[in-house]
C-alpha cells in the first residue's frame, strides 16, 4: 500500500486519488479518450450526486440521534451542492438538466435501490463507500473533458464531502459490535462490485484496448476503497 | 387585500411581510419583548428549517418527474442553507446545536408528522404554506433579538426559498383537477391552524397583554397565507 501519511490534509475524510501517490509511484494512465462527451458525462455525474443526496437525506430522517442528523444534513448539503454545480455546467453548455439526465436515471435508480441496505448502518456505508468511489472515478474521467470544464468539475467533486460524521458513526458502531462489523464487511464487498459496474457503464467504448487501459484505473479505485474499509476497521 | 403589484421582485415566490405593506397600511406592532432568548429562538427556527428540508427531500424522492425532482432539490437546498445559517449563529453564541434543538424536537416532529399529508400534493402544499408562514413568523420575531443577530437572521430567512417549483407543480395540478383543488383547499385550511399553534408555542410568555399584542401579527401572517392560497387558485 502506498504511504500517503503526511500528504493528507487534516480534515479530509477520503484520500483523494489526485492527492495520493508519491512521485515515484505511478505514471498516471492516460484514459482521456475513454471519457464520454461533456454533456453525458455531466449528466451521469449530476444524477449520481442527486442520488447520493437522496440517500443521505433519507439517512438524516432515520438517524438515531440529533447530532448524527445534524452532521448528516451537512453531508447531504455537500452532495447537493456538487449536484447543483454539475447542473450549472450542464446549463452553461445549453443542456436541459432533466432531459440530459433522463437516459441515465433507470440504471442509476436501480443501482441505488440495490445499495440502500437493510438498515441505517448499511445505508451510511453505501453513502460513504459508493460516494467516495464514484467521486474518485468521475474526477479521474474529468481529465478527458474539453476546455476548462474538466479541472472545474474535478475541483467541485474533490471538495470535502462532509463524510466525517459517517465515518464517526460507523466506526463507533463497528467497534461496539463484532456482528455488525462482519455484516458491514460483507456489505462493503458487495457494494464495490456493484459500484464498479456503474463506473464501467459510464464509459463509452468497451473495446479490448479500452478494457486493458481502464484496468489500472480500476485498481486505483479499489485501492482507495480498501483504505476506506481499513479506516473503518473492516476487512475489504 | 392590499395591493403589492409592482413591489414584488420578479422571481420571488412569496410576498414577504417585510416588503409588503403600502406606507399607509400599518403601524408595525412592536412585539420585540415577546421574542424568546436568542438561543431558544435560533434553536427553534433551525429545527424548523431542518424539518422543511426533510419534507422537501422526501418530496424529491417521490416526485413524478425529473424536472420536478430537480427543482425540488434546489428548494431543499435553500431550506438546508437556512438551517445551517442558523446553526452557525448557534455555534457563534457558544451553543451546541444538537443540545439546544433537542427540547423543541418532540413538538416540531409531531407537527411535521401531522402535516405530511396523504400524497405528494399535500406534502408540497405543506412545505409551501407552512414554510412560508413560519419563515414570516420567525422574521417578525427576529426584531426582538439582541445585537446584530436579528437583522442577520431576518436576512437569512427572507432569502428566496426556491418554492417557484412547488407553486408551479401545485397550480398545474389544481387547474387540471377540481377534486384536487377542493381537497387541497381543505388541507390548506387545516395547515394554517396547526402552523399558527406552532408559532404561538415558540413565544415565551402567554399573558393576556402578550396575547392581545400578538394578535395583529397573527392577522398579518394569516393575510400572507391567504395570498399564497389565492395564488394557487385555492379558497382560503
Amino acid at each position: 500500500m502506498i504511504s500517503w501519511i503526511g500528504r493528507r490534509p487534516l480534515r479530509s475524510e477520503i484520500p483523494r486519488l489526485k492527492a495520493r501517490g508519491t512521485p515515484k509511484a505511478t505514471k498516471k494512465v492516460d484514459i482521456s479518450d475513454l471519457t464520454p462527451e461533456a454533456l453525458p458525462y455531466l449528466a451521469q455525474a449530476a444524477y449520481f450526486e442527486l442520488g447520493v443526496f437522496e440517500s443521505l437525506a433519507s439517512a438524516v430522517s432515520t438517524a438515531p440521534n440529533l447530532a448524527a442528523r445534524e452532521g448528516l444534513s451537512a453531508a447531504a448539503g455537500r452532495a447537493l451542492s456538487k449536484h447543483h454545480g454539475l447542473i450549472n455546467e450542464i446549463r452553461r453548455r445549453g443542456g436541459e438538466p432533466a432531459v440530459v439526465m433522463a437516459p441515465f436515471a433507470p440504471a442509476l435508480d436501480h443501482y441505488r435501490q440495490k445499495t440502500t441496505g437493510a438498515d441505517w448502518y448499511e445505508l451510511l456505508l453505501s453513502c460513504y463507500l459508493a460516494g467516495g468511489l464514484l467521486d474518485d472515478f468521475f474526477i479521474r474521467l474529468a481529465d478527458g473533458l474539453p476546455g476548462d470544464v474538466g479541472p472545474r468539475v474535478a475541483q467541485l467533486l474533490g471538495e470535502d464531502a462532509g463524510t466525517d460524521v459517517l465515518v464517526h458513526e460507523l466506526a463507533a458502531a463497528i467497534a461496539a459490535d463484532p456482528t455488525l462489523a462482519s455484516r458491514l464487511a460483507m456489505w462493503g464487498r458487495r457494494l464495490v462490485g456493484d459500484t464498479l459496474l456503474v463506473a464501467r457503464s459510464a464509459m463509452p467504448l468497451q473495446t479490448a484496448s479500452g478494457e486493458s487501459r481502464i484496468e489500472p484505473v480500476f485498481t486505483e479505485l479499489i485501492a482507495a476503497h480498501t483504505r476506506r474499509m481499513d479506516g473503518l476497521g473492516l476487512t475489504a
